[in-house]
């Protein structure tokens, strides 16, 4: 079993580093703050015994060396960037959790044929730069580094700038690593296991997404002076279509799930009827039928709401990913540590994106889940017990342990 | 009649100044923008003759003598602060049409028993601080200056200190100022007078208005893992509300408009549920009751929204003024003008507030309107010919010679 005392540390220590307002964390990728983090999580790598290796994308890998040169690594992690308003745990328990497997072999002295990579994929979240997993993406060849280098924050700045400037372009080319197989520990960010009473998710599948970018140009005008009927109001369009995902959304349960979670207005002035506005639709479903039923209808309805209103409307597409099935037998190595360890589990679908959804294209994947209060993320108010993040660690030590052999 | 030539030499000299992204003009209220703005100004009075005084919400008053030292002044003016996207028209064709009568006026020689002010008067536009014609408001006993002080931009600066910052703080008690009248020069900002073909609107009345800040707290989270039963959503409950001001306007009409320009969304992160949103209607008729009724209407609607979705909702009250009669002594005497100027006119309501709405309770008042292009205004667009700004200063000079006594 891990420590599950100096897991718990790590995370609070992590925690204090980009704090947020309400308890929890903003460290939004490629900031100052992303850098402190990385720093500290490359310290405690070495004081591991591990070397690192970065990548030009920013992905860290941490590798404690196995016994047989020629065996690929097997790999675990996650993410230690967070949202703007996020939580201590999400992401930085798989990162952490994989670094405290790594001390508790240390500590028993225990040799692998396979070496052991620790890994931080870069801008996982997403909030700062669209797409989200951008840089497990660009390893698993879904997006060109060029692609992912040029993409934008709202001020203006450049993702591969940003990178530059915090000091994190590795030499390593992206994706040039094999890889035996890849185990991400991570919250649920959902209720059901908790309103199941399990101690550990045991992850089969993960739901597809959409992230539709959607423009809607009328004519800024006075609110006063304006009649009605000659009005282009675009905020008036991006409400309509905001009911229209909630309603998709609706008509798809179960295993559905729609919102609008950006925008911006332009002018977002009190008395001025909004001349453009531009928001992204979040449409999700684990089943690829229902996915593209969803984003069709989306898609018709954000036209037919600016033809009714005499709106211009542009549909750019800023992040999909099709549903994923993880590997079967990983999945097994799984639910038979949960069972060996003797915590309760269960088989669950990941309603979030994760890493690993990207890195299951190219190497066998598989993800652990822990519960977390309420289903509650995305909220600095996000939590979980030590004993479920012990729970949730001790199955991936248990799983690493069988898959890169003792 | 005027020198128009003049007058828009002058009106583009100004557009200068903060100019606009699109060919209008960001001079917003006590930025460095509105500080140039003023000094040019203040120039220019200064060459025409007049003295300025200045009071401590920052409001102008350039002053031209009379013959008789006991007459209380004409007052005519508008504002130079503009929209975050404003035109080069809306308010500064009153201040500088206003200086334009005073130039004419000198170079006729002519001489008036009342003295002459023309006035610039601080933050109409209410964009940058809620609410609009706030410095207006204080002279007429509307807001205390203490209010008007403590007033805050999105960036939580406060009014007075941003006043202070650009040195814009006079000597002169708010309101100390007694008016024999005030005369207010302005675009239409409609599509009125352009449709009906005439020069000159004989501003009547004026449309009351509230603005409602309304915040809607939810609970932030997860768009993907939380499933839809299970969101409170407050950005689904801002798109209801937006569509039931729509909804509420549309069924007032005539004389009723609605609608939400400017909101902000919490955290405001494309896979983040939104957890609070802050956003403003803006609804006005020019008939009392159907004011009161659309206000009551859309204070139930949003009420009624936040309890299906579990939202907590807090609407506080950032403006609002009852509709105007302006002095019937004084349209008559601008109707007359334009009458013996020959400029086609009519009679209309002002779909916009002005300074001349909160002056008119302490002084006779009237405004005189000026066409605009397809009735466009905070817009950049914005647009007016040189004959009809000549139009209607030729009415302001005339109506002013007369209120004044030559
Ligand atoms: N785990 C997580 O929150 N990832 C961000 C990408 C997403 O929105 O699902
Ligand atoms: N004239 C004008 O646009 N004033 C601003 C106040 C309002 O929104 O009516």
């Amino acid at each position: 079993r891990i420590n599950s005392e100096r897991l718990w540390d790590s995370l609070m220590d992590m925690a204090q580093i980009g704090p947020g307002v309400a308890g929890g964390c903003n460290r939004q990728t490629l900031t100052d703050a992303d850098n402190e983090g990385r720093h500290l999580f490359a310290d405690w790598c070495k004081a591991a015994g591990m070397t690192m290796g970065v990548d030009t994308m920013g992905n860290m890998f941490a590798t404690r060396p196995g016994t047989d040169d020629s065996a690929l690594p097997v790999y675990m992690g996650s993410h230690l960037d967070t949202q703007p308003t996020g939580g201590k745990y999400d992401g930085v328990l798989g990162v952490l959790g994989a670094l405290e497997v790594v001390r508790t072999m240390n500590d028993l002295g225990v040799k692998t044929r396979h070496p052991i990579v620790v890994t931080n994929w870069t801008n996982e979240e997403g909030t700062r730069f669209a797409p989200a997993m951008l840089a497990s993406g660009v390893f698993a060849g879904i997006h060109s580094q060029d692609y992912a280098y040029a993409r934008k924050d709202a001020e203006g700045k450049a993702f591969g700038d940003e990178l530059a400037r915090i000091g994190w372009v590795g030499d390593e080319p992206v994706g040039a690593r094999k890889m035996h197989a890849m185990l991400e520990l991570h919250i649920e960010q959902g209720p059901i296991l908790e309103a199941e009473a399990k101690q550990v998710g045991v992850v089969t599948h993960g739901q597809g997404l959409w992230w539709l970018e959607i423009t809607l140009t009328g004519r800024d005008a006075h609110t006063g002076s304006t009649p009605m009927n000659m009005r282009v109001n675009a905020g008036l369009g991006m409400a309509r279509i905001t009911e229209r995902v909630h309603q998709i959304a609706m008509s798809h349960q179960p295993n559905a799930v729609g919102a609008v979670g950006h925008c911006t207005v332009y002018p977002n002035s009190r008395n001025v009827i909004p001349g453009k506005v531009v928001f992204t639709v979040d449409i999700r479903s684990p089943e690829q039928p229902k996915l593209d039923a969803m984003k069709a209808e989306v898609i018709r309805a954000a036209h037919a709401v600016a033809a009714e209103l005499g709106l211009g409307c542009a549909i750019e597409d800023v992040g999909h990913f099709d549903p994923v099935t993880f590997d079967a037998g990983l999945v097994k190595t799984v639910r038979q540590a949960a069972e060996t360890l003797g915590y309760s589990h269960m088989d669950i679908v990941s309603g979030a994106g994760h890493d690993a959804c990207w890195i299951n294209r190219v190497a066998p994947t598989v993800m652990i889940m822990c519960p977390c209060v309420d289903g509650l993320s995305h909220n600095e108010a996000e939590e979980i017990s030590p004993e479920w993040a012990a729970a949730g660690t001790d199955v991936l030590l248990h799983a690493v342990l069988e898959v890169a052999e003792v």
